[in-house]
Parts: C-alpha cells; sequence; structure tokens
C-alpha cells in the first residue's frame, strides 16, 4: 500500500522558484509512489492574516494554479482547500486538550517566529496554537510522510508526541505518527543573494513571472561583487548564480565547467547569467503556459479545488468517526 | 421576536438542587419568553476530563434526563450536544486569531480557576482557551441572553470583544453582541453548610437522589452549631436549612413564623428539617419519578438529543454560512 503524505502551502502570495525546490518538484515525483494530500492552507494564513482576507482568498487561486502548472496532477494528489475541511478544527480543539501550555511556549519554531515577526505578548491565541492545527491537518488524513525543512522538525515531534498521548488516553491506535521527509534542497537564495527567497523580501521568481521578467530579474542578480573585471577570478561559493544552476541545470558537467572557468577568471557574469537565464526559461516557459492556461479558466480550477476537497473529507470522515468513537462522543 | 438564549452544563455529572436554583428553574420560565438554547457541553467537559471520557458520556445521559425531569420541554427549548454542532469549533478556531495571548492570561475567571485546580504552567491549552470556545457556543446560535452568575461576566465581556472585533475586521453585523442575566437565587450552600452545592465536596442533593436518600441528607443538615437544646435561641443567619426554606418553599409566611420561632428559641431543628424535607419532597417528588421515566427509557432521551442536535445544527449553519462570507471563505 502506498504511504500517505500531507504537504501544501499557506495561500500568502503565488509560488516561486523557492516553493519549487524546496517542494513543488519533489510533490511531482511523490504523487507516483505516495498517496499525496496537497493541502491550500488558507485557515492557517489567517492566523497572521486575519485581517486581510482578501489576500488569501485571491491566492488560494494564485497558489491553485502554481500546483497545476508544475505538474501537480489532480488525479494522482488530492488538491484540497483546509477550511473546506471542518474537521480539522474539531480535532484541533481535543488535541488542545492533550499539550500544555508550558509545552507551546517552548516550541522552538513557534518562539522564533513570534521573536520574527515581532508578536511579543501580543501574539494571538491562533498563532501560538498553530502547531496544534498542524497536527490536526498531519492526522486528519493519517499521513504519515511530512515533506518539510530541517527547521520545521519540532512540528513533526509535536505531532508525534499528540499522536501517542492521544492514543494513549483513548486507548486507541486510530492516530498513526509520522516522519519527516527531507528533499536535498530546501532553501534557494533570493536573486539578491539573501540566504531565502520570498515575497516580503522582494527578491523572488515567480513560477508566473512573463519571459520579460524573468530576464530583468536574472540581470539583476547578485552575483560576487569582488569579481570586478571578466579576466579577474570570481567567487562560485555563495554565488547566487551558480547556485540556481546546481539547483536547476540538469547538465552538471556544463556546469563545473563553467564553474572552473569562472574561478580561474576570464568568464563574466553577463555571460553565465545568460546561460542561467536559458536553463530557467526552458523549466519556466512551459509551467507559464500551463500556468496561463489555468488562470483564464478560473470555473475549472475551482472545480479541481472542490473535486480534491471532497475525496479529502471523505478520507477525514474515516478518521474523524474512528476519532469520536475513541473519546466516546459518538451517541449516533 | 422573542430573543434567542444561550444555556447549558458540563456534564461532568448529575444535576443538583443548586444547579436548579442556580439555572434550572429559571431555564423552565425563560422558554416561554424566549428561543431558548441548552446545551451539554460535553467538548468542554473535555477540557479538564480529557481522560475521562466515559464519565462525560455518561453524564450526557445524566444530564439530559435532569433536563426533561425538571420540566425543560423539548418542543419549548433547543436541547442540543455540543459535540454534535463542529462549526463551534470552527468558529473557534477562528476566534482564536482575534484575542492575544496576553488578554486570555488576564481573564479574570481563567486567572481564579488555574489556581483553584492547581494546574500552573501545567494548564491544557484547551483550558486556556475555553473563553474562547464559549464565546464560539453563544454566537453560533447568535444568543443574545446568557443567564450567568455573577462570577461569569468576563466572559460574557470576553465574548462581546470577539464579537466586535470579528464585526470590525470583516466588516459584516453577522455577530451579534449579548447580555448577562443574572438570576436573583445563583448559589446554594451545601448541606455540610459550606458555601457551594458541589458533586465533589460530596454535600448535594441530586434531583435524582430516592426519597430515603433525600430524608438522610436532609437529617444530617448542617444547622446552628450553637443550638444545643430545643429552648435554646437559633441562628437563622447561614443556617442552610432556612436558605432551603427560602429557596423552595412558596409559604413564605410560614416560613417567617418558623424563623421568628427558632430565632427566640423553642423550636427543634429535627422540626424544621421534618418540614424542609416535606417541602423538598413535594417539589422533588414529581421530578424524581418523571426523571426515572425518562431514564428507564434512553432511546427516546436519545432521539430528543438528536432532533434537538439537529435543529441546532440549522441555526448554526445559517450563522457560519454568513462569518465564512464575511471572511471570504466561502468558495463554492
Amino acid at each position: 500500500m502506498k504511504k500517505r503524505i500531507l504537504t501544501g502551502d499557506r495561500p500568502t502570495g503565488p509560488l516561486h522558484l523557492g516553493h519549487f525546490v524546496g517542494s513543488l518538484r519533489s510533490r511531482v515525483e511523490l504523487q507516483k509512489s505516495h498517496e499525496q494530500f496537497v493541502m491550500i492552507a488558507d485557515v492557517q494564513a489567517l492566523t497572521d492574516h486575519h485581517d486581510r482576507p482578501e489576500v488569501v482568498r485571491q491566492n488560494v487561486f494564485e497558489v491553485a494554479c502554481d500546483y497545476l502548472a508544475v505538474g501537480i496532477d489532480p488525479t494522482e494528489s488530492t488538491i484540497f482547500i483546509q477550511s473546506l475541511i471542518p474537521e480539522i478544527a474539531e480535532l484541533t480543539i481535543y488535541y488542545l486538550n492533550l499539550v500544555t501550555m508550558n509545552r507551546l511556549k517552548h516550541n522552538p519554531t513557534v518562539k522564533q517566529e513570534i521573536k520574527q515577526k515581532g508578536f511579543g505578548d501580543n501574539v494571538s491565541a491562533g498563532f501560538m496554537m498553530y502547531p496544534i492545527s498542524q497536527a490536526a491537518d498531519i492526522t486528519c488524513v493519517q499521513a504519515q510522510v511530512i515533506p518539510v525543512g530541517a527547521d520545521q522538525k519540532p512540528m513533526i515531534e509535536q505531532t508525534n508526541e499528540i499522536v501517542r498521548k492521544f492514543n494513549q488516553t483513548y486507548k486507541t491506535d486510530v492516530l498513526v505518527e509520522c516522519e519527516g521527509y527531507y528533499s536535498k534542497f530546501t532553501r534557494l537564495p533570493g536573486i539578491d543573494g539573501s540566504a531565502k527567497m520570498s515575497k516580503t523580501l522582494n527578491n523572488a521568481i515567480f513560477l508566473g513571472d512573463p519571459a520579460d521578467v524573468l530576464a530583468k530579474k536574472v540581470k539583476r542578480m547578485y552575483t560576487d561583487p569582488n569579481h570586478l573585471r571578466v579576466e579577474d577570478p570570481g567567487q562560485v561559493e555563495g554565488n547566487p548564480v551558480f547556485t540556481y544552476l546546481d539547483a536547476f541545470d540538469p547538465d552538471t558537467e556544463k556546469v563545473q565547467e563553467l564553474k572552473d572557468h569562472y574561478s580561474r577568471g576570464g568568464l563574466g557574469d553577463s555571460v553565465v547569467k545568460k546561460y542561467l537565464l536559458e536553463v530557467l526559461e526552458a523549466m519556466l516557459g512551459p509551467i507559464r503556459e500551463r500556468r496561463a492556461q489555468y488562470a483564464s479558466d478560473p470555473a475549472e480550477v475551482m472545480r479541481i479545488l472542490q473535486q480534491g476537497s471532497e475525496r479529502a473529507s471523505e478520507r477525514v470522515q474515516q478518521t474523524l468517526d474512528a476519532v469520536r468513537s475513541a473519546m466516546q462522543i459518538n451517541y449516533f
């Protein structure tokens, strides 16, 4: 039997190359070998976008277009919208009883994010609780494999703690533990050279960027700041142009040649960038085209999301029936 | 149009005279003038009984029998089980985003209960969040009137804060503010003279107590400890026997006579207790009988709960449709 995967994204913006490297690409592979659920996490997006629901609404559609464009196949993967599965909220409420406030406060990921976002004591209860909500996301479809970055290991641990506590408390084995699946490339630098590509940092190449926008972005990419003249030796490490080539060019020999040449000196940034643009365009061109097709047919995209959500709902119903029975709240 | 009431109980034990005085009696009155929803709060009971689901399960039935026995009429009131309305969990999750952790920590009722129950830092997230869950209970049926004790005023305030924040954030008027309805007698002393009648303190007279148990409990009631001989003057204030007469004997003149006689001296405790037993038996006899009838027909009781829950569900669907629409998560 195929193992079940849960994965997904918060719909707070269209997806970019960072998402492609970190997760989208592997989802296209994993959907063949796994039973894959891909969740558009609108409810979770509202935890820190509660006052901008229109942003979340619009990006549910954008993210769905991105998924379909990269080749997440709705006949192989189940793409669904989180808010259409209210049982996730129900599970979250039950799990809240199994986690102490003390434990929540010491979740390293949450602690760091509260600090980063400057929430302090004004952090909302919803944000504070989101690791519990994620445990509900994962367990509602009884997912066994969760593709995540290494920084999200605490989330896997919190989920498995809840799974064990639930099964022990209610003398059941309905919930299953999950394991993280850590992909090789999990983080892509921004075009400005900063560690992470992100919409907020305005350093992202989006999957839907038109060809001319892509060209402009590649042109203004950060490289080795000390590589002033073509004949100078250049630095390959930490140079995002080469990081992108490593991530996207299937011709690894060619990339090695370019790296050697660049290191020796005599290879100009503009030449490498021109080549990178070709590599990216070869990959993104067809994605952009498929994306435009889907974006021009919202009814079809929404039909796919509705069908996926119905399929997810059926799976979740089975879990909830067993959960309610274990908790003895199955009255009828 | 009749105003809507939400009221209810946590099913952690059968109901006693304290509940009768504090809420049950007024519900029988209020159901005539109001559209009354009576919730058996099994999910809330699980916040501090998560490891004893069998207690909650059993008492859902006991509490339903108590309701029906005292005259809460399922054709006039909507009696429903909280867990059968998963939309309450859904609303709770949305409201969590509108309340800061700081605000939650300073809820006086929660603070006091955490102290009383000795939870400290080990308080569960579920318990910490329950004021938000209560706001969901109230607003899911758009209740306007909430019968509560004065100590629960902070709960009404928290609910109205959420209502205002939600309506303001999502530019809507779907949620309505509520007001507390404070009944005259809100607390009945235990038969041991302690301030509160409670199952835990083992000082309660239950609605279903058999006649002989009732007689024994009245016999061992705490009175004036200095009233050693019949001819001594006795203390009426703080004497639970007289507090019960005030609460339950419709013949106020007779009660006044007894009080005067007791204060002067010459009236023995056993005589007053015998009279109190007559008063209580006159009231509880018919309740006990109806209760036994319902308890012997679980299928009928569960049918009533199922019908009530379906009726509540219809009402709640209307609220959720409007809530999801305001939050722009109404995709289909």
